[in-house]
């Protein structure tokens, strides 16, 4: 983040805040002309500074943002959002009421993979979508104040909602263990079904011994494996399927659909180089974020009601 | 089945049974010293006829393996054992009152893979088992009479049962969705709680654009990779973990640990050759087969759970 | 071969010669309708015998070849045809004035693979065709009587000769080493360069950790790699390229086009399945073998260039 | 190498000196404290600048290393050293004379796993060495004062040279073609013997249609796989190995052994920065670099020869 707006054109990075002092001199080293401080007040209290992005572990970020926006700054602060709806809606509310951009950091989808796959399902390549298969695993970074859950699934959370515009989840389901943490899951899987019949899978772990990105899409016309970790083949598209005819007489007949394999070349720019000028268009132009508010309260609900489902052992309908 | 039995020195193949007529004639073709025909009856009454081997529809396996053992047969069946938790009580009952070897075709169990993994637990290599993951999906075989949990899950469910030997699994949730076939799912996940601790998650699909027979097995000390596809380098032991340091003044530590990749050689015999061979042993020398009627009970037992908790929609207690 | 040809509803399978007495047992035993012996000649004088296979060491082929095309019989025979391209000529010969079949068993000819890419270069898809690179190793089969460039070089000759047909080969260059083997070597590396300008490179061993079957295949429109190893998708094409603007001022500049990723589909029927089927095209039908006698000689004909190569330590002109 | 100067704790980066205006801008802007331009000179015959770093075409090597060891700087210079063993000679001689530090980035020696695989050679664990296979491919970069060869073999002559330590090359053979330049070859081959039997092959390509740096190693005892594009499993070493067993009365018998294979853990340190610290060793401890002047000229030399082998068609004897 410091990195692509310190290099971007269109603003300046005038103040970095951070509590640990040793970090704030290598960032001091790396970019001279910045102003170092460790008291956020020192940022927010300037009137030059239009914008301000909130890195920070989740359970500060409602804070920070709160006092941000109060400040009349444009925010733009990791995933998620916060670590409630009701904290979201808040926020959401005063960035409103104030004429503010508040955006949320779901990088994956100023990703050119994701953009890509977003295409091909609004131009109906897939045909009518059967499922979401998401993995999501590496060894760490287990975090302190999050579960497995709020730390990875934001990402497919965020992608499903993204490229599957228009579907309304209904259920969530999840299940999580702890086996390194004494307090929270390191290990889970949930489940979110949508009104479209489309169910999305998630797996996510700090303690898997490889890291894997892969997800599947399937639909009636082609399926999709999205694998993150190819570094140049990340999409292909699967000319497979199955159906079955009924009118068979005597009994069911499946059928098979085995075709080419496409792996569409896209846009490797920097995500996060696009989500930096998407922010500075929204400031500048009015333009809508791609992740806004909104959208990081959609992920949130989502959260909250794995997190019920887990305390519940059931199936929570939304 | 037929090719392994056949080319046996240790028995002699004298009956195929089935209702094709244009199967039994190229079984005839290709070995022709067999006597086909379509009358199961035909076979069952022979008394030099010792033993039966069932590969039929699921739905069928009570009512043939019921009659097989009542005219004194040892039988071989394929997985699932029956429909029903009762079914299979009845035929372990039939065949311990007659002193006959009822044993289930859970494959996997006889492979060299496998085999190996429970020797490396067994060892203690993986200390402390965390999890048991497993992806076991394909484009088909979609089947008319079970749901795709009955037709692939009894494979993982089987390796948890032997690898696992002496963990008691506590209780079951399953989700599925019924994308092409109008009746049951064709892709599904379920999750397997035993009373270590250890969490199984078996994903099954009819519906993958790819074949991917895959599970990762986390422990405390290594965790492994076990990748059916691989011609030859199907398991690799990670020396992988995670461990937090709740001694740390500040804020618990998350320490990581990285070391060396293990690929251990094992034995690459087919293994129908070894399960033909074991089940002769068990007739022939009073062996207990590996995965003989209580193995098969317990398989069920869980399947069982698994549509018990797609109906209701919760987890299911054991 | 014995398997294929029994299987084949065309033809019947009468006889099996072989001088090991124990193999020839176990033949029996899986094809009790065939005859077994280890004498040629009874099968050799049988006129109700039209055809001979000849799968035997390739010091043995010429003799034998001689035997069965003297006695009228079409011969279907190992590759190589023979050690010498005056031995292939003697059979070519032969059969010519028999009007008797005589087809070598380049079986990857019959590939859906191999026709795939033969029908995308003939469609002009890749553009001016660069080179053929190909790496073929292995642990093993450590051969007798010929070195690793007469044992596994073949295959890459013949493809090459039919992918790239009309093109002459008018240099051949070959290096090899002998690391095990007293004699003959065990790793070679072969190069054969076109009239066209196209390079074929060829890496054989037999003293690989692991197997590799891998082409490339690269042209001034679209680029291929077949991976014969990979279990469904063999081929990958890539509209990828690179030329230099001579135009540009200052001085040369490359330009880089970097596409879509295709992977065709293509049938996966048998190979071996395949060419027995054109061989008795062949023979009924009269057409003419894709891998006949002719093809067999050009593929000697390198093999004699790579062996005059690797004793005089230069580059040989065809 | 900027960047790694730059935040290196133990030298102060002073000068960037480069022809284009623009580049020098966006490192002005990026390095503040630099002072950068566009004349050596100013640079050069600054008294407290004690070193400097050559990354230039290489056309130009060696007139800049002469100019800044005439200046008595210690010099780290792109590889390959120069254009000629001659240069070489005259470079190594002066900055013997004048007591200077002259080292050439071959950055594949300061990775951990070419460190790793030197440490295994060395331990005997491959037992005697047959061979080193190497493929060094992609798409470009290609280059317009030098010919592929000089381009990417640098990076496998300098490995065979660390690894074998000791070793002599005694002969060398290129093959390479101009598919796209006019010019000089962007595809070729060559093959270096060493005097104890070990052949090196390596092939490199500007007009391959993926990325391939992959190295084999066979040994009597181990064989190596050495993958650089893996990010986390770059060395393979496998207990696989064939012998010939000549005692057996009939024939020659091949035994094969196929055991386990072993991934090692090694550093992921920066190769640059590792780079970086030992030229600065070099400098103030006055420890001998690993790849020095003598190291350079090696290469070039075999780069020399292989020039010549292309030129004449034949094998070039050291």
């Amino acid at each position: 983040m410091i990195r692509n707006f310190y290099h971007n054109e269109r603003c300046v990075m005038r103040y970095v805040c951070d509590l640990d002092g040793e970090k704030l001199a290598k960032i001091k080293k790396e970019y001279p002309s910045v102003i170092c401080t460790q008291a956020v007040q020192d940022m927010i209290a300037v009137d030059a500074v239009d914008a301000v992005v909130i890195a920070t572990p989740v359970s500060t970020h409602f804070k920070l943002a709160q006092l941000a926006l109060a400040a009349g700054k444009h925010v733009l602060i990791e995933k998620p959002l916060a670590t409630s709806v009701a904290e979201c809606a808040v926020l959401i509310q005063m960035a409103r009421e104030r004429n503010l951009v508040l955006m949320v950091d779901h990088t994956f989808l100023y990703t050119g993979a994701v953009q890509k796959i977003k295409a091909l399902i609004q131009e109906g390549v897939l045909g009518k979508i059967y499922y979401f298969d998401s993995e999501r695993i590496n060894l760490g970074l287990i975090q302190p104040d999050v579960n497995v859950l709020w730390d990875l699934a934001p990402h497919d959370i965020a992608i499903m909602q993204y490229i599957f515009a228009g579907m309304r989840p209904v259920s969530v389901w999840a299940d999580g263990s702890s086996h390194v943490s004494s307090t929270s899951c390191d290990v889970a899987h949930a489940i979110i079904q949508f009104d479209t019949g489309v169910v999305g899978h998630i797996h996510v772990s700090w303690l898997a011994p490889l890291k894997i990105r892969k997800t599947l899409i399937g639909g009636s016309k082609k399926m999709i494996v999205y694998n993150d970790i190819e570094p140049s083949e990340k999409i292909k598209i699967y000319d497979k399927g199955a159906s079955i005819d009924f009118g068979s007489e005597t009994a069911m007949k499946p059928i098979y659909r085995s075709g080419d394999v496409y792996i569409p070349a896209f846009s490797d720019e920097e995500a996060l180089k696009r989500e930096v000028n998407h922010f500075l268009d929204c400031i500048t132009l009015g333009e809508q974020p791609l992740s806004g508010g909104a959208v990081g309260l959609e992920v949130v609900k989502i959260l909250e009601a794995c997190d019920r489902s887990l305390r519940e052992g059931k199936k929570i309908t939304l």
